[in-house]
């Protein structure tokens, strides 16, 4: 927890508003906010994972009685930046029962019928959910851009049409915290040599991986692209350092903190009258 | 974990085929299997989470490369049995982007407007996954049955639907894992009572389930019929003591491991060439 006073990470990670994004002035070993280093920063996210779930149950309560507010997750990032592992490690600190997460893969065809919000407004969180985007609408701007999927001038327009569907988002209850896993071209290497080593993590490795990182340059700039026109005070962009994968735990933990505790939810209060309840069940045989 | 030799747990709660049912033989204190108390089955539990955790990537992994088998724990139990703790404590220990979850509520319009099944059938989990329901098709001879909620001939036709379509699951790669949390009435009744002390807990109490207890012996036998008409080899019933919460996420998770290891699922074989993948991963700049 930050010292009273302290900044907070959102201040400290979120991009700012109405300037260039240059990532190469983003650290991705950096460890912003987290003083004590590794172990430290282990156990204080084992510890803001009871506040979460608590929080998380306080948001549940209050869409139970007609409070639409709700969490979206965006976590974008290179390969083996660590998506996954987020969803394992810090949304596996929630009830289950409460999260709603979906992976995007490549569009199928009933997808690309569609406009590419689509398949996303179908998995989007209900009221009192935490949601979870593992890959995102952003996808449509990124591979899309690199890899030319989509005329420039219908990527371009896309920019435009996901900062008015965020805004809708907003207007509807949904907190938006967009991370971008922001990794090194060296470490996703020493990643990737590391699921090479051990076959058990082969079933997650693509050849087809190489490729996409001989484009490295390209993506970085799609994401600055991305980061820089799709930032927003109501759905900010916010750049994790993700070298070490205690730090980004530990961040996007207290992003998601922070951002609940500002929603400060509250279990609705009691729809019935409590004493004569008490006085039936305990006349009960 | 048991000795070897020992009985397994799902062989102790399994509810035996062909005969009749009375839960009054069923303790609901009891705890089968856990021979050391409760510090000892809580940290056997936490051991278990990271089993069930490396058998649900490989059963996830396998997924990725065509095989078809999946889990489905379906929760079954009266109010306050703690379906909704199961999934907190027990599936929490998985990674929820492998898991499928979903609590059935009273049918709306649209579900109400098609077969009991078919709100079912779209919540089933796809292959790799592990499926949960926090009630299920079970409740349409549960409480339509003690509310009348369907003629009698339709309600007793249900029973071989629910056969039916438990082959055709099994019969996909779909391992049912049904348990049936056995809470006594009086532990209902002081869950009941500590909800209505804590106020962040109200939003749970609905003076309804008042009303529903008074028909508790209706629902006993509505449960007995469904487990004797429905346990069959390839969908068996557990019933699992639930007044001691400890036992009941000991249990659980202990039956979810034992199905696992016998489904053994294994990583696929890598489809591409290591050393080739390696080595271009080097050369790269």
């Amino acid at each position: 927890m930050p010292h009273r006073g302290a900044q907070s990470l959102r201040e400290t990670l979120r991009v700012p508003l109405g300037v260039s994004v240059d990532l190469t002035a983003y650290g991705t070993r950096a460890t912003p906010g987290a003083r004590n280093g590794k172990d430290a920063a282990r156990a204080d996210t084992a510890r803001m994972g009871e506040h979460l779930a608590g929080l998380q149950e306080r948001l549940w309560a209050a869409g139970t009685a007609g409070d639409h507010r709700r969490v979206l997750l965006v976590l974008q990032g290179m390969d083996t930046s660590g998506k996954g592992g987020t969803v394992k490690h810090v949304v596996g600190q929630f009830n289950p029962s409460g999260c709603r997460i979906h992976a995007f893969k490549a569009p199928t065809e009933e997808e690309r019928a569609h406009d590419f919000l689509w398949r996303v407004r179908r998995a989007l969180p209900g009221p009192g959910e935490i949601g979870v985007f593992d890959r995102s609408h952003y996808e449509d701007v990124l591979i899309s851009r690199v890899r030319h999927l989509a005329p420039p001038a219908a990527i371009g327009s896309r920019y435009g049409l996901i900062n008015d569907f965020e805004r809708e988002l907003a207007e509807k209850g949904v907190t938006l915290v967009k991370c971008f896993l922001h990794l090194s071209y060296e470490e996703q290497r020493r990643r990737l040599l590391r699921r090479l080593d051990r076959p058990d993590k082969h079933w997650k490795f693509d050849p087809a991986d190489i490729d996409e990182r001989a484009l490295w340059p390209a993506y970085q700039e799609a994401y600055e692209l991305a980061l820089e026109r799709c930032a927003a005070p109501h759905a900010p962009w916010y750049v994790v350092p993700a070298d070490r994968k205690w730090y980004r735990n530990w961040a996007v933990s207290r992003l998601l903190l922070e951002h609940l505790r500002e929603l400060d939810p509250h279990s609705p209060p009691a729809g019935f009258d409590v004493a004569e309840c008490r006085e039936r069940l305990l006349r009960q045989a």
